[in-house]
């Protein structure tokens, strides 16, 4: 049985969205333990029209939120009544939990999964590592996309061991295909930083590193992950879902634009549709905060229920694929 | 009169885009001389069936062209025949000559623009910064965009005042709004070099600083520079041009995936193609290389004759609204 818990707050749709999300997820798989942690009363009476296995579903009181108006560090430490802070102390203190999914805040959630959980044996910082969908129809993941602002090649490298076993055990991706994020595809571009990194990289035989990739390169989905520095990560990540959005925004309101316009959109709707769903970040489960002690996913914070759904089945996965403990037993390989 | 050298090979659709768009800019421009720098008897062929004020073009013979496959630095030194090197000689040695325009490889035309050309005083190092078009129908510089990977806060501080003056001197934005790319809007976000940055400009009163902006806000257009390491600003802008080629690449697959989708296809045509204008490289002009000693501006590879037109304007306006001096005069009043 893998136990996890779901937080049932922060999420622009919560505590609806998460709720429904952890029902689909226990009545899909039969080896699920979930824990809800929210405000008792708004879960209980959500739940009540709702068909489950009730002896794989128990709540945690924890009626206090952490939202963006909250400082990260601080609210992980002093909140004690919020749900974000509940699931963390749970994570800490139970063995038989393996790990949660949270829509909440990305900056605490971080900074509980480092000041409360710990690292993963020999993993020197954890790192956000979230996927994107490619129009080939895979997934691509960027790691680190935010969690580590100041790197060095040495992480780098932690980085791209971590991803890769990541997009093994989460997506089955076989001998994923790794790439470094750099400002042109030749072995000497970039900083010093970068240069030392391709130099590590190339030297891993067991990542299968296939070079510099631009950053234009994201979307095509020839590689199955992007290693980079967290700054450079979180404007590769921010930058494509800010313009796909706008660019659909411009579709949209292309199709809105005339009389003609509109019979047009008629036509093409159901096929737009279909354009759009393999688009969506909620069909996609969410990010992964790699290295930390126990298995913690973070969703979109506007996701909706099949959102959650596939960030729990992505935890369940994870834990029952062992990630953790396969980070560990390759970084002491590369250490020794 | 102000005269602009365009480099006329090295692009895609070089030489004929080149030609097309500085007979363009010939006619529209009465007080501009171009010279003509690349293939002479290719040149002559193609200016044949062409109408324009035979005083005020030239042609410098140099047949070859740097490429992609070049290395910059080094084929800026020795490709002697190449045009634009022979550019670079030109605008150095040359007294009359304002600038030049080009539509080659961009490695090659910063290493020529730093190591033949030098800077204006007081600049540290130039950068690189192209504008994208926005989705309220204005533009946003990035800069520096990939000239200098390794950064720190004054040199940020430099792209914003050179940048700033250069969307006033370029586009006619009155007190342009200038931002700083970070991970988060919050003044403490991101690494040392950004909270140093974000004080550095807050005292910066010749800059209207609106403090710090996330990736995915940059097409938006609320801001008219977007301030940034050298690294992070490539993927900034490659990684928005990708995802916003991708995904009209994906609507034009969807608007052919069926019949019914290629009859409502003929409906919204014609609305379509006006929106594909407004996100149009081809519509914008091109990026400046700023703090150099004369003004230089790199066309899109594959952009057309408009295109190429475009970036002659753009030098020509720079060169009228005297950027270069106005660089050199705001610098010498911070170092003072």
């Amino acid at each position: 049985m893998i136990k996890i818990l779901v937080d049932t707050l922060g999420g622009d749709k919560s505590p609806v969205v998460n709720i429904e999300g952890a029902i689909k997820a226990l009545n899909q798989i039969a080896d699920l333990e979930l824990v809800l942690v929210g405000d008792e009363k708004d879960i209980l009476e959500k739940l009540a029209d709702k068909k489950y296995d009730k002896n794989r579903l128990s709540i945690i009181h924890a009626p206090d939120v952490i939202d963006c108006n909250d400082k990260p560090t601080e609210a992980i430490r002093q909140k004690k009544e919020s749900s974000m802070y509940k699931c963390y102390e749970l994570l800490r203190g139970d063995e038989s939990v393996n790990g949660m999914v949270s829509i909440g805040s990305s900056g605490a959630l971080l900074a509980g999964a480092v000041l409360k959980l710990g690292r993963i044996k020999g993993v020197k910082r954890p790192a956000f590592c979230p996927i994107l969908p490619t129009m080939n129809q895979k997934v691509v993941g960027v790691c680190d996309s935010g969690a580590n602002v100041d790197c060095d090649a040495n992480l780098l490298k932690q980085f791209a061991v971590m991803g890769s076993l990541y997009m093994q055990k989460a997506y089955g991706v076989e001998n994923p295909k790794v790439a470094l994020l750099n400002v042109g595809v030749e072995e000497e571009k970039g900083d010093l930083m970068r240069k030392e990194a391709y130099a590590l990289l190339k030297e891993q035989n067991t990542v299968n590193f296939v070079g510099n990739m631009e950053a234009r390169e994201l979307l095509k989905g020839d590689v199955d992950l992007v290693v980079c520095d967290g700054f450079s990560g979180n404007v590769l990540i921010k930058s494509t879902e800010g313009a796909c959005m706008e660019v659909l925004k411009l579709v949209k309101r292309t199709l809105l634009s005339s009389l003609k316009a509109k019979i047009g959109a008629l036509f093409i709707k159901k096929d737009l549709y279909k354009t759009k769903q393999i688009m969506d970040y909620n069909n996609y489960g969410g990010a992964v905060i790699l290295g930390a002690k126990k298995t913690v996913v973070k969703g979109h914070g506007s996701g909706n229920a099949e959102s959650v759904y596939h960030c729990i089945e992505q935890a369940y996965n994870l834990e029952k694929n062992n990630l953790r403990q396969a980070i560990e037993s390759e970084l002491s390989k590369i250490s020794e």
